[in-house]
This record gives structure tokens, C-alpha cells and sequence, in this order.
């Protein structure tokens, strides 16, 4: 498999973008990253994207912004893993590029979630789950995460308040980056009164969906010997890895195994230990799969991943920064663009591009990004080459 | 890009499968293949499906179909490009294991269109076109190949009947494949006096949908190079193209440039002319599909594909057999595993598995696949190693 280079990154502002049609927010990314890696066109275009059929009425999603972005006659399609979907479509572009079948190829992740509302968008998002066997029975998403939280909570001894860290370190990261949905700081004492919504998940444990879209170009490594202003970004390992579908069939419903299959894949794949990692952006969906993710990845032991937030670790400055951009929580979860969020961000922390939240010397990032409540996990390491 | 072979094959029946779920479906045709690879286990897991968000409530069907099949802990993903889905999902796999990235990969092309009827069918199948330049006018999907069938008509001076041959065609070789949806035979008087759909195009120029699943193992060529009975079957050539997704876009729209584009791709790649292939199993979604995919192809000059069925050229005995095991027209076309059908079939052609509508000594075989109205086209040439 030949080395491939992230040769550009784009990304649009995540927010309710009531004015901007889906294809026009997927351009706008895409455009950014072929401008930012200097093409005008690429062999072939891969989407990652969850909802666009129950959303937006619209499916072939890769031939759609293909013809949108003026990529006509090349290759087009879209990949589908739920909320993992935009890493599962830099997956398959890797691999075509590794294959030596595309020159090139243009990522993009892209959701537009507010032309449906309210009980749509729950609905939207349980498909994410078993749909014979959980919500057939009436669970949503969050509704599953907040059963997980609670089993830890009993599990381990912590109180909802030491979630706290998680939020408030995404929250703070956020403030910097001009692409997050939400620009405020919050404290301990404002997370813990924060509306409930399923029990102990309340609004601030919960990341708020939004429009948005993140795209990336990748080539071969041997095509970019000889950039000048930027350092040569590399894929150093993917990953993926699935899990049960439904959280219910799990021996251990507190163990996310794909993470940590993927994870352990990466390291050996990338000759890295956890301890090698200067960033990691973690699927935060709920402040509970930070602190599951954080274990199953080898930053913690089982049932400790909270104190690495109590203990300030998780910051730019900690011995393990994450959500340096405002993770899931602040930056927001267009859910299907999420994964391409998280590589975007990893390039820039590569690229010394973070500005107030930079982490120093960063030379080694991994994303990882999660479909369903651990149900597929998708795992990227990033280098500086 | 290393050579990558199809070691088993397998598929359902295809109707409508009232009594069995979505994972049902696909479990049978996965553990067919399986079985017929003779493997137990394989590294990844590629969907092809278009509808199962809008139809089962359903999202991320590579996981939830590795999960039924007991594949868990290895990669698992759905690739989605309408109608195109299955031959994109076989196109994906082809490409990681290509790269190297994994050893052995199982394909699922499945539909379950019975959980909806009606309008709801309707309106998921127009999620193929375009939502805001074409459905929001109200055309439906087969409104659109309509009115590409009527310009077709009055630019080449076809008449309606002039089509009959390709229905004829499928529903007489349908007759001899198990696993097809209607086992009738048709007359060029039952032909022209079906109902009308939306003119030209009626009942006996369409397809039928239905529910089914059709599924291959594919591994690197190098691990099986000493099969005792079967010949080995290798992937010759794939290529993937899209055209603007609204047909009103096209400069030409009774022109498949995409499939043009991908069967001269795969001439090359394959080093074979048109003339070389013994069964091409085209995606005749409606008869004037079958003559603008012939002609695309190179097997008819612009506006004679219709001679080709007048001329009795298409049989299994014909100078380009189509259709052998009854095409979408009358095998069925559950949407989203309509690709994985097609590359079964060929597969069955050069195994010599096709009994009554068995291409003579058939060594070379084309199977094309369509997302939207010719707007993604992904095709494959397998050949006899």
C-alpha cells in the first residue's frame, strides 16, 4: 500500500445555515480544499454522509456534488457508516489511492440537518441504532447513551459533575475556532445546572447537530515531495472496525472493542505508542464516549477516563489534547461531515494552524470517529512526514 | 493494483419477502457466497444499498449486517450510489483489497422494498434524481426515462414496439433462472397492449422491483491459483463515471457518455474490444436503457440499439447475449442489489452454470450498472483466468 499526503483541507462554519442548500455547503468546503491544495480538479470524489435521504430528499449523493463542483466524467460515490461516515469516506479514498486506481481524490463530509426539525431529527438519528431492537422499543440515541452513562456512573463511582472537564475544555477550545457552531464559555457550575434531556445526559453533556461540511484532497506521498511553505502531512495508519450493532448484545457495554481494535491497529501500523500522540480528536458525542473513548484508546484504564479530565490532562497544554477545536461538543455534529471535521482539524494542528489552542510541536494526531454508540469505529493517524 | 479474484458467489430469490426482515435477506445470499468460497470468516464487509433509511429505518447497514452474520470486530461499510449501489459497493471492496489492505472481502448487494408501498416507493425511487431541479417539479423516476424514451423515439424513428425484443428477451431467459422475480413469456402483442405507466413506456418496458440480496467473496488473485473445480474468475477491468444528475443538464441526453467513458476504460484495461465479450448484462431498468447502454458500449452505432433486438443479436445464441438470467426487466430489480445480480450472473455465465440460456464457451463477460438516469455508472469486466 503506497504512502498517501493530505494535500488540502476545507471547511465551512457549522451552524443552521437556513440560506445555503446542501450541494452549495458541500461546494464551499470542497472548494476550499482543492484551492488550498492548489488543483483544479481531482480523479474522483468520495462523500461521507448519514441523512440526506430522510433529510433531504436526496440520495446519490456523490454523483450529486460531483456534478455541483463541476467533476463530471470522473468517479463519484457516497459512503455510509451513520455518524462515521466521513471517516469511512477518507477510508475508501485511501484505499483507492493506495491501490494506485485514483491520481488523486477529494473527501468531502457534509450534513445539512435543518431542513427537517423536532421529532424528524430524533427519528433521523435512530437509524443510527437497531431499528428491530432498540427502537422498535422506543429508545433514541441519546436515550442509549444515557443508559451507557448512568451503567458507568454505577459502575465506577463517579458523579455527573466530573463529566464537567470534557465540556468545559471543548467549550473553551471552541472560542478559537471561527468554524464551531458555539463560541461560550461554561463552567462546572453551569454543566451541572444544564437542562436534562435523558437522564444523566443533560444539554451540556450533548453535542448539538448543525449544517456543515469538511473536505480534504489526498494524492500520493511520492506526488508531493517538495511542498515549500507547509509540512508534508501523511495517513500513518487507518483502521476500521465494527462492533454489535445494538448495545444491548454487548458482554460489556462499557468497553468500546472497535476503538480499541482500531486504536491497536494504528499503533503498530504507524510504530506509535498512545504516549507518541501530541493530539487526539475523540468522538464526544456524549461527554460519556470521551471518557469510554479515552480507555478503549490506552490514555486511561477501564473506568478512569474521567480523571484525565479532573486532572487537566485533556487540554491544548495536557498530556493528551483533545478536542482542540471544540470537539463534537462545541464545534458541533453535522453528523455524516464529523469525521472529515476531525481530520481537518488534526491537518491544521499538524500545520501549526490552531493559533490559541495549538498544541506545541505537534507532530503526531489521531481522529477517531465513531457510527451508532460504538458500533463502528473508524481510526486515522496523521503525520508530519 | 494486484489482481483480485471472485471466489464465491450467492443470492436469493428475488420477490416479495413478506416474512423475512432486511438481515434476513442479506444473511442468506452472504452465507451463500460464503459458503460457495468455501471461507468462514473474511476481513471486510462492503453494502451496496440505496433505500433502507427511507424504507426500514435503517442507517449504517455495513455494521448492522456484519453484526447479523456474526462478522464482528473486522471493517464493515455501506457504499450507496442509487441504483448504482451494488456495482460502487463491489468497486470499493475491489479497491482495498487491491491496496493490499485486506485479504478477503464479502460484498452484500440487498434491497427490502416490501417494508413501504405505493407513493412511498414512488417518491424513495425519485431520491435517485435530482430533489431540487427535478423532483421538486414533480417528475418521478419514470417520468424522467420517459421522456428520454420519447426523444429517442422521435429523433431515431423507432416505434414503441420496436422495443418488444428486449422484454421478450429477459422474460424468456428469466424463465430458466430460479431466483428470478416472474418466470412468464412474453409476445410482442402482450408486449404492446400492457398497461401504460407514463408514456412511451409501460408496464412490460419496466422493471420490477422487489426484495432481494446478491453477494461475492473476492480475494487476491495470488491466493487462489489452484481451484480444482471451478475456473478461476478474475476481475479484468472496473471503472466508475458519473454525467450531470439531472438529465435536462446533458448537452445529449439520449447520449450514456458516463457509460461510454467507463466501457472504454475498461476495454483498455481488460484489452478486449466490444466484440471479444460473450455476455453483457446490462441495466435495462427500461427497455430504452437496454439500447442506449448497447449503444454506449460500442455494439451499435448512435440510434440502432434498437436493431439489435430486431436482429436477434441479444439471445444467449446472439451476437451480444444480455439479460441471460432475465435482467432487471424480469430477474427484478431490488434497487440497491441490482449491481451485485449483475456480477453474480456473469460470474454463473463464465462457470458455465447458466443451463437453458448458457452462453456457448463464454470466457469474457461485462456487467454494467446504473445510478440515477445514467447520472453514475460503474462497470466491470470479469474474465475466465
Amino acid at each position: 500500500m503506497q504512502k498517501v499526503a493530505i494535500l488540502g483541507i476545507g471547511q465551512t462554519t457549522i451552524s443552521e445555515h437556513w440560506e445555503q442548500s446542501l450541494r452549495e455547503i458541500a461546494g464551499e468546503a470542497a472548494f476550499a480544499a482543492l484551492q488550498d491544495a492548489g488543483l483544479e480538479k481531482v480523479d474522483a470524489l468520495y462523500v461521507g454522509n448519514m441523512l440526506s435521504p430522510l433529510i433531504n430528499g436526496q440520495n446519490q449523493l456523490g454523483t450529486f456534488i460531483a456534478d455541483w463542483i463541476g467533476l463530471w466524467h470522473q468517479e463519484a460515490v457516497k459512503v455510509e457508516a451513520a455518524c462515521g461516515s466521513g471517516a469511512a469516506a477518507f477510508r475508501s479514498a485511501l484505499m483507492a489511492v493506495a491501490a494506485g486506481e485514483v491520481e488523486s481524490a477529494l473527501v468531502v463530509g457534509i450534513e445539512k440537518m435543518s431542513d427537517k426539525t423536532g421529532h424528524d431529527i430524533t427519528a433521523s438519528l435512530a437509524t443510527a441504532a437497531d431499528a428491530d431492537y432498540e427502537v422498535e422499543q422506543g429508545v433514541s440515541f441519546v436515550g442509549l447513551n444515557a443508559l451507557v452513562m448512568q451503567r458507568y456512573m454505577h459502575e465506577f463511582g463517579w458523579k455527573h459533575a466530573d463529566f464537567a472537564p470534557f465540556s468545559i475544555n471543548a467549550h473553551a477550545n471552541a472560542m478559537f475556532n471561527p468554524h464551531a457552531r458555539l463560541h461560550e464559555r461554561i463552567t462546572t457550575e453551569r454543566f451541572e445546572k444544564s437542562s436534562m434531556v435523558a437522564t444523566p445526559i443533560n444539554l451540556l453533556d450533548a453535542s448539538p447537530i448543525g449544517d456543515g461540511a469538511a473536505a480534504a484532497v489526498i494524492v500520493p506521498a511520492s506526488k508531493v515531495a517538495s511542498l515549500k511553505n507547509k509540512p508534508r502531512l501523511i495517513v500513518a495508519a487507518s483502521a476500521s472496525s465494527t462492533d454489535t450493532i445494538a448495545v444491548h448484545s454487548r458482554k460489556d457495554p462499557l468497553f468500546l472493542r472497535a476503538a480499541y481494535t482500531c486504536a491497536k491497529r494504528c499503533y503498530e501500523m504507524a510504530c506509535v505508542k498512545p504516549s507518541n500522540l501530541d493530539v487526539f480528536e475523540v468522538h464526544d458525542a456524549f461527554t460519556i464516549m470521551a471518557a469510554l473513548s479515552l480507555e478503549a484508546c490506552g490514555f486511561a484504564e477501564r473506568g478512569k477516563g474521567v480523571q484525565l479530565g479532573l486532572d487537566n490532562e485533556i487540554t491544548p497544554k495536557g498530556r493528551i489534547p483533545i478536542c482542540t477545536r471544540g470537539g463534537l461538543k462545541a464545534r458541533g455534529h453535522p453528523v455524516g461531515a464529523t469525521g472529515m471535521y476531525q481530520i481537518v482539524e488534526v491537518a491544521q494542528q499538524l500545520r501549526g494552524e490552531c493559533g490559541e489552542t495549538q498544541v506545541d510541536g505537534a507532530k503526531i494526531g489521531m481522529a477517531q470517529n465513531i457510527g451508532g454508540s460504538g458500533a463502528t469505529i473508524i481510526t486515522h493517524i496523521l503525520k508530519v512526514d
